[in-house]
């Protein structure tokens, strides 16, 4: 049986690193007081065919005795969660509390050829808040703090946020007399892959600009600062537009909002673009050391129109974190895993099958006060007992009385044994769940 | 734009409450140490259609690129969360550690006609035990007892586990002189939908038993009890066979050490025969007062063979929650929900736009304590900020101090307010999450 190239899966401790990384998430995500909410899998193809560039990647649904004639049902299932995200704002509008702060974190399908980085099934984790008409400029600065947040609890290597504003670009193309600003962003976004001269070039003969107007546009996207020194910079280029000016403002206080912390830089980088999409003003993505060639684990921006109805438009502002993208690679490659494959602290050790019942009493006390504890499966010797628990990684052993002795409880990491009362001893907290054992160090990575 | 019918979705506060129901599922299983996994979401085809009977209702998958001539991928969508479990034990045997405790909750598809109670993607948790070529009987009881014990936390009406096992009905036929055993059990089964009489008649002309046999496997079919008393009654038919004494002993020591609790009540129940499917032991359904046209909503058993790679076989016992089944009607008819449709305790109040860092500032430090927190979204007059929280269901307004006052908290519910300080205030305990608004009781049921 061979495994489904494009679909991964974790084994258990694997998994406990995943939903440590789950967990967190949301955890950072609640405490801002962003809302959950799913939606379901499966869009009408024509929602999910809207937006022209990813029509090739959708999985179609057919029911299999839908009979040999029959089309498919109409139905694909989704491959972002910003699409099903729109539908969900305007079908629900009437029932939903605006601003609207919602993260979703669910499974996303592309049919896409299966390489690094990329999957056929993949987990995102959302945040966006939407408003009714109009969504005032702090939010931008709040979507990015909670995400940078979010990622800098992550058990990664370092992330750098790139945050640009798609005004800056578009008020200085107009400022230097540009006559497609549009055209002229596609091109600088092909600094991804294309050398700086090579891009000069194209601006001048794709794009149709001077060489001073092509040297000043490739100037601007080679500015990058940790801080709004990059005002300064942009301002030395002598261009001026009333757009650049908000686009300038507005970034700058985001930058100065947005602090680096734990395992992200945070940077003003004005390369930043975000290609075609649909993206007004701010635009963020994201680098990881050591996997640059993923390209960016976490993007998003601000967009005038995620839904409109005719009656009324829904801005918004948000940003999406690839976790399978960020994860799959670090736990299937670089050993990135958690220190157990269950979600015991305890095993309690059987004396023999007649005294189950005792194990499994004392089990209970234990689980009644939030110690998750399994019982040994049979009756082995007590060594063979406390190997069962250290495969898993169960970090303490309970041995129950035999005639008159105590209880006792070994922390099997150390074979230090006590003494102990089933409803009052407790383990350090930090063991009462799995913890990462070994984060991925740049000397692995490279 | 419609909704899909088939594919149910929540609305925020709604969500809420699932999400209740989700953590508590997960913190249940994990007490007793069952490792989560996830499969993915789509299988080859060949190993979806291994069991005849639920062919019908796979959805195929298929890419919109493939081209006209292309057939389909070859995979289709998990119907049930066992057939991947299955295939998850076989892939991974050689890293797995036996008895292999694991919980799972995920979506599932089946194309079917949706109706009460059938959905084409809802979510199931199951909980299962497999082992290696041989499973000791006692994690039958462990099965039920950690199954139970989720149940009966749920904010749901009355559920009645329903234990039988399959031993008993195959040993009291066998010792009845019955020559095929399964053809009668698939006659008993039908006493869900026909009178009593009517499958007495059944048993005489399609089973070909005699009056004697038929009134006897009725009445077989007719004993249920709280307690281990129903050995007696079936003694009392007075049937022989070994199987039916192994039978009864395995569904007494189930009955005594499963305890009914909370809203869940647990019975030896000898109609109960899981159709065709494939348990050799204890087998479970769970009925739901009220809702007993939904059918069981919570079963399982013992397969005495998972999996099978022709040199290891994986004997397992599990049981599958219906999730969906159980809160879908429960949430969108009956008005189960949560208190708020946000994760946020406190609305930090804005005194003006300026003053938004200050806010912002007080909402970190609330945060820091895990304390989860949202800005007021605009400096309207505090009686609009007080209604934005009641909208959605904060339990706090936070005051940020204009000049010399101090900071002030007040809950919205009684009107009270006092002083405090963001670096020590805290909520009660139960305000830090969402709760359970309303359960259903059984007068809003009928």
């Amino acid at each position: 049986m061979s495994r489904l190239s494009g679909f991964p899966e974790f084994l258990p401790a694997e998994r406990n690193a995943e939903l440590i990384v789950l967990d967190h998430l949301r955890r950072v995500f609640e405490l801002h007081g962003f809302s959950s909410i799913e939606t379901r899998s499966a869009e009408p193809m024509e929602q999910l065919t809207r937006k022209g560039e990813i029509d090739k990647e959708v999985y179609v649904l057919r029911r299999l005795q839908a009979g040999e004639g029959d089309s498919d049902s109409g139905l694909g299932l989704h491959f972002d969660l910003t699409v099903p995200f729109a539908r969900y704002v305007l079908e629900n509008a009437g029932k939903l509390e605006f601003p609207f702060r919602r993260y979703q974190i669910q499974k996303v399908w592309r049919g896409e050829r299966p390489q690094e980085g990329r999957f056929r099934e993949f987990t995102q984790a959302d945040i966006d808040i939407v408003a009714k008409d109009e969504l005032p400029f702090h939010f931008d600065v709040e979507i990015a703090q909670v995400m940078a947040e979010a990622m800098s609890g992550l058990p990664v290597p370092a992330l750098t946020l790139q945050i640009n504003n798609r005004k800056i670009l578009e008020g200085f193309y107009l400022g230097l007399g540009v006559g497609d600003p549009a055209a002229v962003m596609r091109i600088v976004d092909k600094l991804d892959k294309l050398p700086g001269d090579k891009v000069l070039e194209l601006l001048g003969t794709d794009g149709g600009l001077t060489t001073d107007q092509a040297e000043k546009c490739l100037a601007l996207a080679q500015i990058s600062a940790p801080d709004s020194s990059f005002v300064e910079q942009v301002r030395a280029l002598g261009v001026e537009h009333e757009l650049l000016d908000t686009g300038l403002a507005e970034l700058a206080e985001v930058i100065d909002s947005v602090t680096s912390s734990g395992s992200v830089t945070v940077v003003a980088d004005l390369r930043i673009a975000r290609g075609l999409d649909y993206y007004t003003g701010t635009v963020f993505e994201t680098q990881m050391a050591g996997f640059e060639h993923l390209g960016s684990i976490c993007s998003g921006g601000r967009y005038d129109q995620l839904a409109s109805d005719g009656k009324n438009t829904y801005p918004g502002v948000g940003i999406s974190l690839g976790v399978s993208r960020l994860l799959v690679p670090l736990i299937t490659k670089h050993g990135l895993v958690a220190d157990r494959s269950v979600p015991s602290t305890v095993l309690v050790a059987l004396v023999d099958e007649e005294s189950r019942a005792l194990s499994m009493e004392t089990a209970q006390k234990l689980r009644a006060r939030g110690i998750p504890t399994e019982v040994a499966a049979s009756a082995q010797k007590f060594g063979k007992q406390i190997r069962y628990a250290e495969r898993r990684g169960i970090p303490f052993v309970w041995f129950p009385p035999v005639g008159d002795a105590n209880h006792g409880v070994r922390d099997i990491r150390t074979a230090n044994q006590v003494d102990a009362d089933p409803d009052t001893w407790n383990p350090p907290t930090e063991d009462l769940t799995p913890n990462i054992l070994r984060t991925p160090s740049k000397e692995q990575l490279t």
